[in-house]
């Protein structure tokens, strides 16, 4: 007998009207069907996983030490893993201790933490456009506006921000995705990310930096991170364990000014007490014993190919009015078929159910006005054999229908 | 050098006015002093965690099935979780289904979720008086007030319920912990629960039953959940697998009504996604394999041995001016020292510099005015020779200050 639902007319948060669900989770149901080839997920390839080494880590934890493992922790985060993410991190030329990290539930509680830090309801977003669908799901509940700044190959257009900024007297949170972005893989170019940070000093916004996708770089030399141009302390880093360890461990970080972290740190143990003192262990096990950028590099490899192997096998098979990004790292490619085309409809009726193949429609990535002529594309998650099959069904079907 | 803090005058969200440390995080500092015998803490021992099975099926899911507990997986939780976590509650009296279940980080995220989802700021919060701290905290971002309700022995008194009910328009949540409460120790009677189902549905309210202890009972007969009262499904009924298995794992439960749970888990993929794929197979497997319910009446069997070394402990050496409870079950029991006696004061002046024994002052947990004469103790983080030594420590120094 399945449980009663709630009694009628009972009043729930106001907050709740904007928390609806999302086109994202049934797609991805979709892609969890055998027999389609899926570009819909955001998955790491999970034979990438340094399987050997965690389970080598979690064999010592749950041996000698196994009180600690399983017990309760501090809220900020094991020690060990918060000085391992900062020295990962000073690799990466931020000049900070553990005390500058806290560790968090993967890089999506930084979206909803942040949020919840800056945002009262009718504040203003401002983010790219499109964006992370799992930032407008998690600045949600916060009922905030939004502001979305245009995009080129080099991120965000310093002259749109400029105006969205000059529009915005109440925006209050500037959110970016710099490399490699969700969805559209594109990286804000060197010279952009002073100009990001001079107008959040000039507009006084707290700017949350989201790098899921940093550390996967397959061409040219890495970026500065925003943070490290950062003098007056308003951004927040986040960072994920997800690509570069194992989503399944649930783990990230930010780095951010001692107060706005002690701030964040107080939200952390509100929401959920603390993260996993196994997983967090595991993670610090992990770095301490094996070497995390010979891994990455690894990783990098591997993924280099599968982009190289998507870009080659769009080249060969999309209709000539299609474009799409030339990612140099991360996980997505971005699609833009022509004006007037429906990549929802088109998926719904003819992608999935002839060709067997799934991408994320790209409008669900606009924050207001949705643009239905894109596909998100994610290359990471199917096999070679996948990514050379699927856009070729893919293309041929658009053949018959596309210039 | 340490990072800059953040602009002066820098604008947050008005809800971050609430959201201030508390003295808990302070004194489980104190707690980790090793010469101090702590009753501070709420840890489970870890000498009962089933660290053998949990490795074993750690290796198994690390070897086999790297691909799968390593990855991303659906934001309610893994379903062979699910599924048992609702053959554990069916055998506990809830006619329920996998559907019905939703994984949580620990029950302090259903808390944070749960408040997320009913409170508006200025929103009224029912709880028992003295309450979880962990829940006040987990509500202070919705700047709620609290209405707390008398106890005694058997748990919140029912004619104080109403009173509160009538005298609180904006009473929109009912908290309670009806087994063995923190910090309390006192169970709420199988009469009063009736009663408290029966306000909740004459005031409209949505009831947050919180039983991280309920499985822990050392005496007499298991009472109804709340839940399994509820005809009208307003009761959000949280578990944890914390003091059942293992608190490292970071792993709770929801169960609500289909309506309420799908919005808990939009709210849970706005949080943090999901929780960890490898601890929420872990925990499933544990429970395929092992016998959960004799691991527990294992644990029972050392927690009430524990329980009563306490009490007999206190008995021996507490002045007669000082009384406790004497709880069936969980981990705690509540010290009342005479009027006018300031526990915080006296556990920072003399129980820890002379008697090197922490506890926590009871101040903290009364959600509005604050009673200073109280202390929570805890039985199942000390050693046995601790709380022997602990107690006849501390009844020696208040000896010598009070009858």
């Amino acid at each position: 007998m399945p449980l009663p639902s709630s009694p009628p007319g009972l009043q729930l948060a106001d907050r709740m009207v904007g928390v609806v669900p999302n086109a994202i989770g049934e797609l991805l149901k979709h892609g969890a069907d055998p027999s389609v080839i899926s570009f819909a997920g955001g998955y790491p390839d999970a034979s990438l996983f340094p399987v050997d080494g965690i389970r080598a880590v979690m064999a010592e934890l749950l041996d000698g030490q196994h009180n600690v493992a399983l017990q309760y922790t501090v809220s900020d985060g094991l020690p060990v893993l918060r000085e391992q993410v900062a020295k990962f991190m000073r690799a990466d030329g931020l000049d900070i201790g553990a005390d500058d990290v806290l560790i968090l539930q993967g890089g999506q509680q930084g979206l909803d933490l942040t949020g919840k830090l800056v945002l009262n309801p009718g504040d203003t977003v401002v983010t790219e456009n499109p964006t992370f669908l799992g930032a407008l799901i998690a600045f949600a509940p916060n009922q905030p506006t939004y502001a979305p700044v245009r995009m080129d190959e080099g991120g965000m257009v310093i002259s749109d921000l400029e105006r969205v900024l000059a529009a915005s007297p109440r925006a209050r949170l500037l959110y970016t995705v710099p490399e490699f972005q969700n969805p559209t893989g594109v990286t804000l170019s060197v010279e952009r990310r002073q100009a990001v940070i001079d107008l959040a000093d000039r507009y006084d916004l707290v700017v949350i930096e989201d790098t899921p996708y940093r550390h996967l770089r397959y061409d040219g030399a890495s970026v500065p991170t925003l943070k490290s141009l950062d003098t007056q302390g308003r951004v927040v880093h986040l960072g994920s364990f997800s690509k570069i360890l194992a989503p399944g461990m649930r783990l990230g970080w930010a780095i951010a000014a001692p107060d706005l972290l002690a701030k964040l740190g107080l939200l952390k143990l509100a929401a959920d007490t603390q993260c996993s003192t196994l997983n967090m262990a595991a993670a610090a096990a992990f770095m301490e014993r094996y070497d995390i950028h010979a891994h990455i590099d690894h990783m990098r490899g591997a993924y280099r190919r599968k982009r190289d192997l998507m870009l080659e096998s769009l080249e060969e098979h999309m209709p000539p009015s299609v474009s799409w990004t030339h990612p140099v790292g991360g996980l997505f490619t971005w699609l833009t078929f022509p004006e007037g085309f429906d990549a929802t409809a088109f998926m719904r009726d003819q992608a999935l159910p002839i060709a067997k193949v799934a991408y994320v429609p790209g409008a669900t990535f606009f924050p207001n006005e949705q643009e239905p002529n894109h596909a998100r594309v994610n290359f990471s998650g199917a096999t070679d054999e996948g990514i050379v099959l699927g856009v070729k069904r893919l293309g041929e079907l658009l053949r018959t229908i596309l210039p």
